[in-house]
């Protein structure tokens, strides 16, 4: 996990994004994520790079009995503090890849567009694995892996500056990518689709879903969001704690 | 599925590739399927678009009892009972669309680089699952949405015909793609990975593995063999019949 998003400039540039004014709604996946979730009553949920906190406030507004978000980010903490507070609500300070995992103590683990910035997915399958209990669930939304093999993760465009097509290399040669984002440099990693997909199965979880996000209609006016139906950005899976049979 | 494969010109392109003359061992992606196979000692086998049959024989081989391979190409199947015979082995002029799919006859479906030449995917999906046993297994390898994405299915070269990369676009809008292989024209369906694993998900398996094909060390001399690690061409999945749990 990268701390850009302590940067003072890139923080402000996050904040004019969409889903940072709107919340969920302004987010292109919500409409997918959401009916993901499993009934969250009852359940105590940890969030991996939880960021402003939208997924924090959203598992205590549906009944989670305790709701932890992390994230590498003070002044993304300090964001969420600010925005969705809650009693059953910590925020902490900490890495995805520093945080104990304690053995068997959360039942959801969310983990929205964070996985990225790390390198090691197979040890963070493990660890989520872990800290589950029995019948836990580890929601996930990474970039997508055709996204990540993107060249710079800019599409090749005319020179009219209109999006010709998204170039795509290097695909299995997965590791670090430095690319610009929000006018500055962020190191993100490329990791293929077995990696995630064969990783979780690996970790013994089951795949209950596995689905593209794809722009509902109503935000397609926003700028760019047309484009996005071009090519895969981000990569929903739900998986099940355990081997099913 | 289309029968350019019973072009006469596209046969004899075909009968030059590596795959052709060599069979499995000439087949980037056998070091990847063959681990996936269950135990095939015993077992019903039908193989949906088994072009020259290798791997009907190599079921045989194995130990199956009954071994069904179907195609629409009268030319692959001559091709088929010639170079792999067996007195477990049909071989069978039927497109995957029409074979009639008789519930619980087969405990293994094979189906290997045949299915990006069907439009409707969630329905074979339905009708495997409908012909398999109650334990059985449903091997497949489609060419991966990444590549299917391609504009033209065709890297971006340079002027002096070096790969560039490899340009995705119109990945939301599945369906039919018109492209080049091997001098013919060739009419195959972009199916996302959503509608390829969600859609195995929904029709009632359970995913085993996901794998995207990486050519071995052994093959890389072959002609742009290399250029199979800067993008994804094939996607090999093992889906169990029944959900687990």
């Amino acid at each position: 996990m990268t701390v850009e998003y302590d940067n003072e400039e890139f923080f402000q540039q996050y904040a004019q994004m969409e889903r940072s004014k709107s919340g969920l709604a302004g987010a292109g996946e919500w409409h997918q994520l959401r009916p993901l979730f499993p009934p969250v009553e009852g359940l105590r949920v940890l969030d991996l790079g939880c960021g402003y906190g939208w997924h924090c406030r959203f598992a205590a507004e549906q009944g989670a009995t305790q709701v932890l978000g992390i994230d590498l980010s003070q002044k993304m903490l300090d964001e969420a503090r600010r925005r969705n507070p809650g009693p059953q609500i910590t925020y902490r300070q900490c890495g995805i890849m520093e945080y104990e995992y304690p053995e068997d103590s959360w039942d959801l683990v969310v983990s929205n567009l964070a996985l990225h910035y790390v390198e090691d997915l197979e040890q963070v399958f493990r660890l989520v694995n872990r800290t589950l209990s029995a019948e836990g669930c580890f929601l996930l939304n990474i970039e997508h892996p055709t996204f990540t093999a993107g060249v710079g993760q800019q599409w090749v465009c005319s020179p009219e500056g209109k999006p010709l097509y998204w170039p795509v290399d290097g695909y299995f040669l997965p590791g670090e990518r430095r690319t610009e984002f929000l006018g500055c440099e962020v190191v993100k990693y490329h990791h293929t689709l077995t990696q995630i997909l064969n990783g979780l199965l690996q970790a013994d979880f089951t795949l209950a879903a596995v689905e593209e996000a794809q722009p509902p209609e109503e935000l397609m006016s926003l700028p760019g969001m047309a484009d996005e139906l071009r090519r895969p950005m981000m990569l929903l899976v739900k998986a099940q704690k355990g081997k099913r049979g």
